[in-house]
């Protein structure tokens, strides 16, 4: 099966100007003529084909990635967000909070902003380096560090959300799984049908939850004849869903998936057992060769944790069927995490070169 | 004048596969039906309406940004990099070269390198962080530091490109223009009609040149029947465009159009004329304002030197023609440069404080 592109089709050579995912999923998702939608246009990311990935597989394997990275804060959360805020909005909210010392406070600040709405976000006092939050303020999030662990941060973010105005946008917030299944939407609607594996990192697991539902909802009408095999991996110092146990101190480089009681267990694991599906551990320097191999050979930049799930595939890369589409999803823009960058590439930082035409050229292999 | 969106016109509730600007545009580009086509789905950026700022001006002017960050590297460049790659390919080059510390390098490395082609990226010695280039780097670049200064590096990626079979994909390369034109053809798409003004921030000025070569374009073949002035805004202390002078020792917050003595200074000048455009200096102050407004009252994250777009037009804003329809371009995303972030941002940080209910509810105005 190869991505039907509007130039294998039909000429359509034109930009459409994409509405955010909210407008262009209105049917599927629990909105009204009335209800203000706060969007910055996101989703509609682009599948990419990486067909070196694809030829370490071979067997007329082929692999694309949905490079959510391209959302407007650079992460999958923007999904999730657009409708979390949309509804509180329309709910009267005047403020959001959650406790998030990533890509989910940059998101929530963001619409929350674009919404008129105070964007809260609580942390641990000294846990977190400002540069981290550094997105996020500049959106305008008010950032409280409380004395105490990233619990007790999340225990005083859903008393202060039962007990005044403020909506709680953390991942107990039910409308971001709604906003997240539209990535199943898209592509169904790119590849025109669902691919036979999806590969998806996993932390809270609510990603692995959501694209389920929109799998399984565009199926229910008919939009895809299949369903894929949900293969989740998580980092191998962070794996309660393959361990079956919670990791008190979870550990890995891939930060955005370093959860040791995902908030979606038992969700995962019936998507799991619904797909047929398959969870396995990654480690990290599986995780960073996939990084490395994605940037170095396909020329894309994603974050550590996005990468596990190349790392995986390429794990199970026997067990898949000849002539599979597979889709790898990439959760995160590698811009996000630009020590990763620095401290994992093998540089190819060459100084103190004379500045000879001679010189420079030999050094560059002539 | 509104947007016109799939959901207000004819519903069309489906995500598209964008195949890339060139495949999307490829009449309009000096590609053939064997031409290789190197591509990571660069353009399609959202256009997204300001309205807070839109307020600012009133009278029924409407403000969309361009939002080009968004692009697989995360500016601009990517458009003018998947034609210049691709063609460096189709000549049969083996290894591209640039001068270039930036989102140029960036540019570079991801589409040589997806293209299975060498990235040599020439800076000098001792002048650059290596954090500035880690995402080249992690992209595959191999980077050279000479002793000497960034006019000796041009200077001897210009030799190198005219004696070794190495291409040159510098602001010289006549096919950048030629892909970054196409952002104009998507406003129009977008929008129906051509921008009124067309806001941009000027360093070498190969973005105006290239933005009115494609307005033009589609108005020569009947595709919008006006054409915008065309309004450049530069650093007010690298702004050599506006004072018609080089600039020696150019100085602002804004390193990507931190530019003394551009490259397209003639075309610039044409630009200026054919447009009846205007080319106006912008304060340090007033990027940042900018940067900061559209962050924190739109949720939109840029490059402090994107933000000229917008801050120049808020500069020029009693110019500005009632009811008329106004693009700002953002080049580049603001994960670039994450420390302007952390040092522009008005800091909503509050550290030590009690993990109590009423405490925090209290430090959040309840």
């Amino acid at each position: 099966m190869t991505a039907t592109y509007p130039s294998e089709a039909q000429p359509q050579s034109r930009a459409h100007g994409w509405p955010g995912l909210i407008e262009a999923y209105r049917d599927y998702l629990p909105v009204t003529d009335t209800t203000p939608i706060v969007t910055l246009h996101e989703g509609n990311t682009p599948l990419i084909p990486v067909p070196t990935i694809a030829r370490e597989i071979g067997r007329g394997v082929e692999v694309f990635v949905k490079y959510d990275g391209l959302n407007p804060t650079g992460s999958f959360k923007d999904r999730g967000m657009t409708m979390a805020i949309t509804k509180a909005k329309e709910a009267g909210a005047k403020a959001v909070i959650c406790a998030s010392t990533g890509n989910t406070s940059a998101a929530a600040a963001a619409y929350a902003r674009r919404g008129g709405l105070r964007a809260f976000v609580l942390i641990p006092d000294g846990f977190v380096a400002q540069g981290k939050l550094a997105q996020a303020l500049l959106y305008g999030a008010e950032v409280l560090a409380i004395k105490g662990n990233f619990d007790r941060a999340l225990e005083i973010v859903r008393e202060v959300a039962n007990q005044y105005p403020v909506t709680l946008v953390n991942s107990l917030n039910p409308y971001r799984l709604e906003g997240q299944k539209t990535a199943a939407f898209e592509l169904i609607d790119v590849l025109g049908e669902a691919p036979d594996w999806l590969c998806i990192p996993m932390g809270n697991a609510g990603n692995i939850s959501a694209y389920w539902m929109g799998f399984q909802e565009y199926h229910a009408k008919g939009l895809s004849q299949k369903l894929p095999r949900m293969m989740g991996f998580q980092a191998a110092g962070s794996a309660p869903l393959v361990t079956g146990e919670i990791v008190q101190s979870p550990d890995t480089i891939a930060t955005a998936i370093r959860i040791g009681n995902p908030a979606n267990w038992q969700r995962a694991l019936r998507v799991h057992e619904e797909s047929n599906g398959a969870f396995n551990a990654v480690t990290d320097a599986e995780i960073l060769d996939a990084y490395r191999m994605l940037a170095g050979q396909e020329g894309i930049f994603c974050e550590p944790a996005s990468a596990a799930s190349v790392a995986g595939m390429l794990k199970c890369k026997d067990e898949i069927p000849d002539g599979a589409t597979i889709v790898c999803v990439l959760t995160g823009n590698g811009l996000k995490d630009p020590s990763s960058a620095i401290e994992f590439s093998h540089t190819g930082f060459k100084a103190g070169i004379e500045p000879d035409l001679d010189i420079v050229a030999h050094t560059m292999g002539f």
